[in-house]
């Protein structure tokens, strides 16, 4: 295959005589790295080391150890690198798209960008699975959900997945999930990334999709499990689903609309016409066209079938004071996914872009979204009034924002004007075009788009003949949204600049976020995400491009994703990557379908089999099954290593179908397992593949590659390893590494193809995403992180997050044991700690964790993957001041144990039962705890009035909340925030006058 | 005079056609404004009105009010502004600046930028007069002091001035107020900004300057109060100044330093030579050039000085708990500046600008900011090696970043060359250069800089000769700096960003901004400011252009500034506008040598008077004594007006040597006076002029003009009426209008003119500020709130503050007297509350303020302009649920106090004697106050444990820290910050062991 990338930029120059009189000006990597030079000797001195190098020896194996320097330009100073990289996207030619599609230009309220997506208090913080910490984007999210079930008219609506495709896909899983029906209806109408989305999902789920005219569907012989449409369709078409919603139903089928949030302001909503499920794109809330994403996806569904809604939820429930407070719903299925089981790999959702919609729709209030609706749906009705006039024929004749043209003229001159102007349009193959408006189109805008088409006429004086409603509007038909939405409080308070400031500052001061203490989430890889990284994803050279513009448009980006391509092939030992996949399970997925692509294509189409730790994340056997793999987990040791000789006995068992095993390096255990590269040849020896989890990437970068040890097909999570925030629960990025012979089967896509993925050789197996490079608009971040951190300073940060770990397990290990270390008793980058044997005492994990975050602290990971423990990831990021308050914490904790333990108190009168203390409980006036008030707020010197974040809720109670699922905005008088309470005056006045 | 702006923007068309179908995007002024029209109409029936122009006719007199809408472009959308504004903002072109004199280039690093100057937690503080919820600020500007006073070697800094040679300036009058010597002397080699600017200052305090190089300054007359030098000089230059130092003081003279806080990383202090007074300009220490400003000037002084420091200081104390905590020092010099008997009238630093350079060193610490200075030296020395390989000849041996070049070849060459390169040298007349270096020079740059002079040798080539170290470095010679620096911890702690990312986030936590509750500061105006209005100060277009480029590289720059004038003049009935004073005060001071110069020209220089009523703002009597003026005072009647009696007399009896009056309007008492015309027309007729103090703008835009009712000039304070933030205590902006026939007497600038200062007809008094256009950097702020509200917009705002004050004072009317009130009974946008009553029992104005503290508010101003009472201003922007919440804090405070009244508390045991309560003492195992822990902490219920905003420390004691004046960082012992406590781990280990 003729499958290569372009590496058309030149490396800065080496070291010149200028070096020793006028160094570089600054080094990146000083900055990202926590430990100084002094503290990392102290630590190494506690581990009675020499040097990081002895550390690294004792730590890797030495048949995987790379004895090389990573081969990357020289590092870029902080001070140089935006310049560099703007030199790159300027190449971006930001053209007005009406491309439509499912992507809309949008305005994101300064106030909301600032406030959130460039504000570090939203944007690091952790997924909310510690909620106490975490009301305030809960709240956030809870708002999504309500506005997604208020504007779908649907009963109950998820915090968001990927994209739109993937939300379809989902569905389809739901549907052929929920009757077992293996056909799957798609109307021909839909956009053609969720045809091929679905089209993808379908095939190794074995369900068999029908693409029809709606009209011809026959659903009598009760074999579809369900249908989906689109409304307004691809085209822009408003059509009356109703007699189609009602015959599936009577079929015993699902029906399930991919929709626009913006039109069901004034559209006739879905869940008036009694669909199942309703999903979409909410990125025209607020977030921009980002060549593609990351924006959030939408899914609502009737209440019967919330419980096999996929993704995250928020839901009520109350706390340890019974008062009402948000968490993750129906959360068994979320950490602790249903592994082989399980029928959807999904864990992620797109939090920070899903909690910038809900502010839109916070900001914009009910009145202010059908304002910006009227307008957009109007100025499609003067463009069409003005193309009429002007010659041209309009296919539709109800439609929203989007409108099909037959060209009336010549339909060379409209793409040579449409040139001049830098105009996109969307062109179908029939030689129509298509055109999409949005709030930001102008009146100009229009002008100009009249003018492409030939018009002699302006918008102004096509309005003028058009009277005060534009005849075939949406208000004057039966389309007509008669219902109310978005009624609740939240989205009518807070439209002055300075009230939705406010109420975006006091939920950001309700979570624990990287801006406060370390957030070790073993797994996670919560390190720094600096500044630099992140100002290049709200430059305009970034957001503002449509994902279907012309290539030639998108250089810079081009130029960039080659740029990270290149690089990241190089850290890994791949060969070539895909940027598709916008989550690490959407990553496994799409490694495990390339993977089956090409035992296809060497006819060893029968191998079904992937093996899989019984240590693995979750995600593994949901991938594995999604992918239509049989699975066969491997059992461990009791150093928590795979047991190698279960291994070898099952790749000797399945010599003849063994399609691949599915490794996580360094293991979950948190321990580089020697016998890493002799796995990896028994599977090729066996006629199989490798794929390999890359969550653990961090410990490796430097060290050593999985593309030199054996393995085949890596995902890389660049939220974790490669400095993309985690939003407080997304955006992340999944990209996939792949060995050449995988390479001609990366994913492709229907609109517009990744080089590679098309062309002579190129057989892609299918498509995983909306948009052909995934969430493109936050791979600046990775670029500039490596950029800045060079060979040297990457390596240097892997060495430090696996010094900082060890330091950590030393230091606690007086108190607490290490579940598993390595040959020479080391960890890697992350390690268990025992909480088991506390629970003779009454004490759960649980217990510890909440009591953390007394001391100011986020858990880390609980009982994964071993019941009952801790993981612990502190990253390079912190430093060993912070390390050692960590520490200083489990101590105390550990201590307060010690007195349960040793019977001078009560275990369920222990400061453990009742944490986290809150503000109320420990200021009441009432105290009748046998520890001090400032023992359960201050347990430690370290936390002060001045720097203690507080839990801003009790213990929360999840059965409470599961047996009464409630997930949009509780009632007005249930509600809390403080910016709605009445004023106290009569009262007062009252009192005075007494 | 030829003087006369350029209107060069078209207006946008008037409503078209199009409008009623397709209406603008969005109104901003809905945003910028807080009460709903709901809301409004509510408040409107509670004044007993029935329409807000009913209002307006009740509170402002007929014989001023504008019968017409303000004639200004029709309201450009939020979503387009910045659009439009880049379209003119990108005419400015970012050459490479390598002028120097006082301005270079520098890094900004981006955490700092995105951080503290664009994050609103930093920026919409109210200057720190609440200590108890201003510790953070206050923490860094000691951070500040402390890095100026140890990079000078000096003894105590004050907290920053408006910059470098204003604070020469007050350098001047510090010297003349300590010996009453009449002359000073001023070292050739100064910037010319500041010897113009000290010239200025110098003729209306009637010093003497005397300009001489400093080897030719003779003392032995004693008639020279001190003496001033830059060091290193403006050419560069390094001399030792030792024995002037001392020749001075043996003469009894004080010497002063002007001085650059990088160069003395290197370079041995000023302080350890003898000067008294080290001054100067901390721009490049992180903060970017601007075009002028705003920066933070920089003033220290030797210890038996300090209490005649001008300016802000932040000291050490002690809270009610005895913990040490910071407040501004001797602060009676501040808000209650020393009216007719100041010598300065200076009331502003420019805090955020010394907040981002006291993080600046916190981030590269002493060692980072030593290897920038020598860098940046070892530079210039390459560049001047090379220079004298290609024939040229440098001027001085020593030099630090600047050198001074004889062109031994063609000039033309060079100057054509550097056109080419885009590089900006330092042309002198005598047709020689200077050349700047700073931290931002690349490599290449140095390269580009020697291709101009002709060199065929790169910096690379060059530097190989040169060994290890420059011949000639400061390091090889006698100027070396020996001492240390920067030793506190605060410098030596944060510089991971990880760690500095929670310092600053720990310290924004400490204040109360405009992010939390409204702050309603009487007279200083504290409104919205918006994100749209915020985010271009940060644009490349508007920081990267150095104040001394050829005018036609800042066209983008010049565009706006004549479109801000159009506007403001439009909007206050002037003719002609000055940027160029960068504060309020600076504003009156411009303005009334304006009218000296006036009075001059029409042979009327005898005319000293200035009538100042005796409520006017402290700064007014120090600006007319800083001009030279005589003060006379105006009594007031008991309704808080002028007593027009008494101004007719004063009138009459000074009707030959009437230079002017000072007018604040509406008045400090918060009353559209009725007779303001009347007076007006009086004091022209004694052949006086009018000046109107802008502090109250707010109350009058699109209600009346000043150029209309009679005055001559007025200031406007951008960061009040225009929505620039007060940055927790500056930068702001003092403008002033001007009718025309002052016009011609405008500051000029000896560098740059702006546009109608020199030429023809036009006579400068002389010059105010450094740079030409004072803050430049922050008009956009001002420019895009005008353009955004448009004339219904702003006169819209002007209402609703009027009746948010009237509606809180009716509110309030029950419980607290409003001292003064209009004809009608009402007050114009700010009240002012009686407190005086309850003394009688105990309770003072300070203990209703703290107690305000609990309620999670700011405090109004206090004691100003009547002792003993609050004078309230809620301004537009906050809703009628704020002012509810505020006006039910007052209420419960005041029934607390009706609880010691009635003698159900003894005020000493009451909740106001011991407010603010910290979380601390709330939270503290012994309670034993006669009530509640929740009355203390959360005495309403809109205050609770979800936006509860803690002081963090108890009640300041003032006196035992002006007793005790400390205003440097505290010694590491007593330094609190929680990020270097030490492990607990020792301790732990052996409680354990037990």
């Amino acid at each position: 295959t003729s499958i290569h990338f372009v590496r058309n930029f030149s490396c800065s120059p080496a070291s010149t005589g200028v070096d020793k009189l006028y160094p570089r000006h600054d080094n990146f990597s000083d900055r990202h790295i926590g430990p100084s030079a002094a503290q990392r000797s102290k630590m190494l001195d506690i581990l009675g080391l020499k040097s990081t190098d002895e550390l690294i020896r004792k730590v890797v194996p030495e048949n995987i150890r790379l004895d090389r320097e990573l081969n990357l330009e020289p590092p870029v100073c902080e001070n140089e690198v935006l310049t560099r990289l703007y030199e790159i996207t300027s190449q971006n030619q930001t053209w007005r798209s009406y491309i439509g599609m499912g992507y809309y230009n949008c305005n994101i309220p300064s106030t909301i960008k600032r406030n959130i997506l460039e504000n570090p208090g939203w944007s690091t913080q952790y997924t909310p699975y510690q909620p106490e910490v975490a009301q305030g984007r809960l709240e956030s999210l809870m708002n999504y959900q309500t506005m997604v079930a208020d504007l779908t008219a649907m009963d109950i609506a998820n915090a968001s997945l990927l994209d739109e495709s993937t939300a379809a896909a989902e569905a389809m899983g739901l549907c052929y999930r929920q009757n077992k029906r293996s056909r799957f209806y798609m109307d021909a109408k839909l956009h053609p990334q969720t045809i091929a989305v679905v089209e993808t999902r379908a095939e190794s789920l074995g369900v068999d999709i029908v693409i029809a005219n709606h009209k011809d569907m026959d659903f009598s012989k009760k074999d579809f499990c369900g249908v989906i449409f689109q409304y307004p369709d691809t085209e822009g078409n408003i059509e009356d689903f109703t007699r189609l919603v009602d015959t599936a139903h009577a079929h015993g089928s699902l029906a399930v609309c991919a929709t626009d949030l913006l039109a069901l302001t004034i559209l006739r909503p879905p869940g008036e016409f009694g669909v199942d499920i309703a999903l979409g794109n909410s990125q025209r809330f607020g977030v921009p066209l980002n060549y593609g994403g990351p924006h959030a996806g939408f899914f609502a569904v009737k209440d019967s079938l919330k419980r096999m809604i996929p993704g995250r939820m928020v839901g009520l429930t109350q706390d340890s004071a019974k008062n009402k407070c948000y968490r993750l719903a129906l959360q068994t299925r979320e950490q602790h996914i249903r592994r082989d089981k399980a029928t959807s790999n999904i864990c992620t959702a797109q939090a920070l872009l899903a909690n910038i919609s809900a502010m839109f729709a916070i900001y914009h209030g009910p009145k202010g979204l059908k304002y910006l609706a009227t307008r957009v749906h109007n100025g499609t009705h003067i463009i069409a009034e003005g193309l009429k006039k002007a010659g041209h024929t309009i296919e539709h004749a109800m439609f929203f924002d989007t409108i099909k043209v037959h060209c009336g003229t010549d339909r060379q001159t409209v793409l040579d004007r449409a040139q001049e102007k830098q105009i996109n349009l969307r062109t179908f193959e029939d030689g129509t075009f298509g055109i999409s408006l949005d709030e930001t189109v102008k009146e100009e805008d229009m002008d100009d788009i009249l003018w492409v088409f030939g018009s002699d006429s302006t918008s102004a004086m096509v309005a003028e003949s058009m009277g005060e409603s534009p005849q075939g509007s949406i208000s004057n038909s039966g389309f007509k949204r008669n219902s109310e939405y978005l009624t609740h409080p939240v989205f009518n308070s807070y439209h002055s600049e300075t009230k939705i400031v406010r109420y975006m500052k006091m939920l950001e001061n309700k979570d624990v976020s990287l801006v406060h203490s370390m957030i070790p989430l073993g797994s996670c890889t919560m390190k720094l995400n600096s500044t630099t990284e992140m100002e290049p994803i709200t430059w305009k050279e970034i957001v503002n491009i449509h994902p279907f513009v012309p290539i030639d448009q998108a250089r810079g980006y081009q130029q960039m994703f080659a740029e990270l391509e290149r690089d990241l092939c190089e850290i890994t030992g791949y060969d070539n990557i895909s940027f598709q996949p916008n989550s690490g399970a959407q990553g496994e997925y799409a490694g495990l379908r390339a993977i089956m692509a090409y035992l296809a294509s060497i006819e060893q189409k029968h191998r079904k089999v992937c093996l899989i730790p019984r240590t693995a994340h979750g995600t593994n056997p949901a991938s594995a099954q999604m992918s239509g793999m049989k699975i066969c987990p491997v059992d461990s040791d009791k150093q928590g290593n795979i047991d190698v000789r279960h291994f070898a006995k099952l790749v000797e068992k399945h010599r003849n179908d063994l399609a691949c095993v599915m490794l996580t390096y360094p293991s979950t255990s948190g321990v580089f397992e020697e016998g890493v590269r002799e796995m990896c040849e028994m599977i090729h020896d066996a006629g199989g593949q490798v794929y390999l989890d890359g969550a653990n990437m961090n410990a490796q970068v430097g060290l050593c590659r999985p593309g030199d040890y054996g393995s085949d097909v890596l995902h890389l999570n660049l939220h974790k390893t490669f400095c993309i925030p985690h939003g407080g629960g997304g955006p992340g990025m999944g990209p996939i590494g792949v060995k050449k012979h995988l390479a001609p089967f990366l994913p492709g896509h229907p609109v517009v193809s990744p080089s590679g993925t098309s062309g002579p050789g190129a057989t892609p197996f299918g498509v995983v995403s909306a948009a052909p490079w995934g969430s493109s608009a936050i791979l600046p971040i990775s670029w500039a992180y490596i950029k800045m951190m060079g060979a040297v300073g990457l390596r240097h940060a892997t060495t430090a997050a696996i010094l900082n770990a060890n330091y950590m397990s030393t230091r606690l290990s007086d108190y607490y044991k290490t579940v598993f270390r390595g040959k020479y008793g080391f960890c890697a980058h992350e390690f268990i700690l025992d909480c088991r044997e506390f629970k003779k005492y009454g004490v759960e994990v649980a217990d510890v964790a909440k009591r953390l975050q007394d001391f100011g602290f986020h858990a880390p990971t609980m009982s994964w993957p071993v019941p009952g423990t801790l993981m612990i990831e502190p990253t390079e990021s912190e430093d060993k001041e912070e390390l050692d308050r960590f520490c200083d914490a489990l101590i105390q904790i550990r201590l307060e144990i010690r007195d349960i333990e040793e019977g001078r108190i009560d275990v369920r009168q222990s400061p453990l039962k009742h944490a986290p203390h809150t503000m109320n409980v420990v200021m009441s006036s009432t105290w009748d705890r046998p520890y001090s008030r400032e023992q359960a707020a201050f347990p430690a010197p370290f936390v002060t009035s001045i720097n203690k974040v507080w839990p801003t809720c009790g213990r929360i109670d999840d059965v409470y909340g599961d047996q009464n699922l409630i997930c949009s905005c509780p009632p007005m008088e249930s509600y809390s925030s403080p910016y709605l309470e009445e004023s106290v005056s009569e009262e007062s006045k009252e009192k005075i006058a007494a």
